[in-house]
């Protein structure tokens, strides 16, 4: 991984801060996340707290979906070589990666397409013939809800993809979006797990939604449901759909509602004796390997949050707010520190500029924080895809304002117009990673560090 | 001081969170803040780190502006008695005090009227008329630049409007702003403490300026003054209105340029070695003071910025995002926790409802933390006034949504609407102190709780 800044070669106080968003990203890549959990010793398969005796399996499968799947199959199979028989992932156009024995079928995202039903059906196959002997990896990270569906028999894809359109005019929430989305599925909300029976299933998840909520990403095709068909139905008469969505959901959702069709498998079912599930990746382990690296590197540091929301430009503001507490007072941690958050924010696009989520933050918090010295505010996507391909995001300080002005540009004016990049690219504050394979949200460091001239006085006192 | 929730008697968790603001506010109460800092044993007066021989002066005076300068004022004379001699202090119209030797002398606020400059004509006379053996209190907060003016010989009161109202428009700053403004004044820009010396003088100060820069707060009456006629000239052209002020402005500001009219006085000025400024009130003395009471209540504590600004809404998400990562998790800090911050949101209104800035803030951290057990989030005006007059801000929890919901009400509707109280005060979320005649800006409250069960079962242990 290369970081670079628009301005050319770091300062020493830049490299730090980069150095950190570098060991976050190299945490969460794909394939790290992967060796990370999984190793092999001996004969003895080790995936994070449990041990698997590889004598006992006749035959070990790759499956999986989503963006960063590829790189996750082939760590796999570095890992563990000759030994897998074969597999399917469904992967987004292009995003390839050389794999040997599983198959890398690519697939639409975020619309599904028919390559993607192709593989999906190839996968639901594979698992439902495998046995007791068997044991399935289940590769999944972001994209992987509309990279691994499949609709139950008698429901198209465009009855589907009506379906949610309307429940998404109709003010429903994400969370009751899958809730139905679950009841039409032969893969999502625990209905994989259920066709790998009795195989012994591993799922590795690579998680893009903030809080990691395992039933949410890609629909938990591999861990317990706890909604139900009544729910389901329930849902679309109070938004008051029912009558509007096609007659073949409508019966699919009745039939299950009179039991004559099988639920989705619950907490506590016992297909879930033989499924492991491990989050590999997510926001949240990013910013515990940035903690880590910060902390290696000298910095006393805290994790403020992992829930990070709200309009780019306002949460800018607070990242200024604290990074002036920190110069100020040593609040919440005296220098140098690291306050650390991620999560993802969003943009209200306002004006007609060129720019991304971190690229705003970034900005909006160097205009709160112009003069201030001996603070930094890195805002970055982890992905390296900062709404713009190949920008990441933003490294500002309280000098970038005015390196911006003394180029001529207004910071402000540049913040109204939604055109971070612009001011941002020549004031030498734009950050680049290049593509990461990765994906799990942004990430957000505050630092500061002890003022210079305490800092020579220290180094004076040191040589005496 | 009785803190009320509309929904009736508070929860126990309620009761603890309301105690740590009822601390905050006590603190910052302007008699009670200047109690902290001033006091008399034997014929010394101790003001903060400093001790004067109170056998040493003649008389001693009390002036000062602001709305809470009254209470201030008031304190003093309890603390002093009969030593007082007399003073002015000019207050909002109807913010008086019971006092005795000092005078309350009510003037307009925000804009300026004659009984404002009546009153620090006779400010500007007693202080001139201080002698060596003299001590003078000068009591300020907030609102104290409007209530404390006089423009120098020649200038109207409504030149200088125009001049304001030009440069608001223009885009300045309300630093450059004051650059101008302390340049046209007989009071601004340490010209107080000019009038004063050689009397001794005592600065109160009670902040109403987020980071309380001493030279800004009611434009620094009594403090250095770092910028100067040049600077002022400069301003003025750069914004090109040099050509559109009054005549009477351009000759001052030249007369000053040429050095035909004295300088504000400037740090290291002999004159401020007879001076003594002490913040008795300010937003971090206030967040220090619920640091306290909560750390007494058996919380952990951090304090994570006094520099608090955004949209209100978005800094809501901000905080809700606070509390999801201390419920899930227990960082930055372990339950029971209280992260505290300070400072003063802006609202944007889009709608035609009713709230404030901490309404706003409270209602959008209620809809992110729908169903998320314990923890609270407290954002409130520390004046009791959060834009309505009876209204200081709400305390909400991952129930109050639905408790709105439960009467027919729709969260994200009022959000839009600005309509916050309306959903807040019968979802019993809305938080009235009544006035508390203070104001450093407002606080923010995030705390989590150790889960009921929890808290059962290590009661159980204790008891076994």
């Amino acid at each position: 991984m290369q970081i670079r800044l628009s301005g050319g070669e770091p300062t020493p106080r830049q490299r730090l801060v980069l150095q950190i968003l570098e060991a976050a990203l190299r945490a969460v890549d794909p394939a790290e996340a992967v060796r990370r959990f999984v190793r092999v010793e001996d004969e003895t398969l080790i995936v994070a707290d449990r041990r698997y005796d590889l004598g006992r399996f006749r035959r070990i499968f790759v499956v999986g979906a989503g963006k960063a799947s590829a790189p996750m199959a082939r760590a796999l199979e570095e890992i563990l070589g000759e030994r897998i028989t074969g597999g399917v992932v469904n992967v987004k156009y292009g995003h390839v990666d050389r794999t040997t024995g599983v198959e890398l079928n690519e697939a639409a995202h975020p619309v599904p397409d028919e390559a993607g039903l192709r593989g999906t059906s190839r996968i639901l196959e594979l698992v439902r013939g495998a046995g007791e002997d068997d044991l399935i990896f289940c590769c999944i990270s972001g994209g992987g809800s509309a990279l691994l569906t499949l609709p139950v028999e008698g429901i198209t894809l465009a009855d589907k993809q009506a379906l949610t359109q309307a429940l998404l005019r109709s003010g429903a929430t994400i969370n009751e979006i899958n809730t139905i989305r679950k009841h039409l599925s032969q893969v999502k909300g625990g209905r994989l797990a259920q066709a790998a029976y009795p195989a012994t299933l591993i799922s590795l998840i690579l998680s893009d939604v903030v809080g990691s909520p395992l039933d949410f990403i890609a629909s938990g095709p591999t861990v317990p449901d706890t909604t139900t068909f009544q729910d389901a139905y329930d849902l679309l008469q109070r938004y008051g759909l029912w009558e509007q969505v096609p007659e073949s959901i409508r019966h699919y959702i009745e039939s299950g509602v009179r039991g004559l069709v099988p639920e989705t498998p619950k907490p506590g079912d016992p297909i879930f004796a033989r499924t492991q599930v491990v989050l590999v990746g997510s926001n949240e382990l990013a910013a515990e390997a940035a903690q880590q690296e910060a902390e290696r590197l000298g910095f006393h540091t805290l994790i403020l949050t992992n829930y990070l929301e709200g309009e780019a430009r306002e949460v800018g503001r607070v990242a200024a707010a604290i990074a002036r507490e920190l110069q100020a007072r040593g609040r919440p941690l005296p220098a140098p520190a690291c306050v650390i958050a991620s999560g993802e924010t969003t943009v209200t696009v306002r004006g007609s500029g060129k720019g991304g989520r971190n690229q705003e933050l970034a900005l909006a918090a160097a205009l709160a924080l112009r003069g201030v010295p001996d603070v930094l505010v890195l805002a970055s996507a982890t992905d390296g895809s900062d709404f713009l391909d190949d920008v990441a995001g933003g490294l500002v300080d309280g000098t970038t304002v005015e390196r911006g002005a003394a180029l001529g540009l207004d910071a402000r004016a540049a913040l109204a117009n939604n055109d971070a990049y612009n001011f941002l690219e020549p004031a030498g504050a734009l950050l680049r990673t290049g593509p990461t394979n990765t994906n799990v949200n942004d990430l957000l460091l505050i630092c500061s560090f002890v003022p210079q001239e305490g800092a020579s006085v220290r180094g004076g006192s040191q040589g005496s």
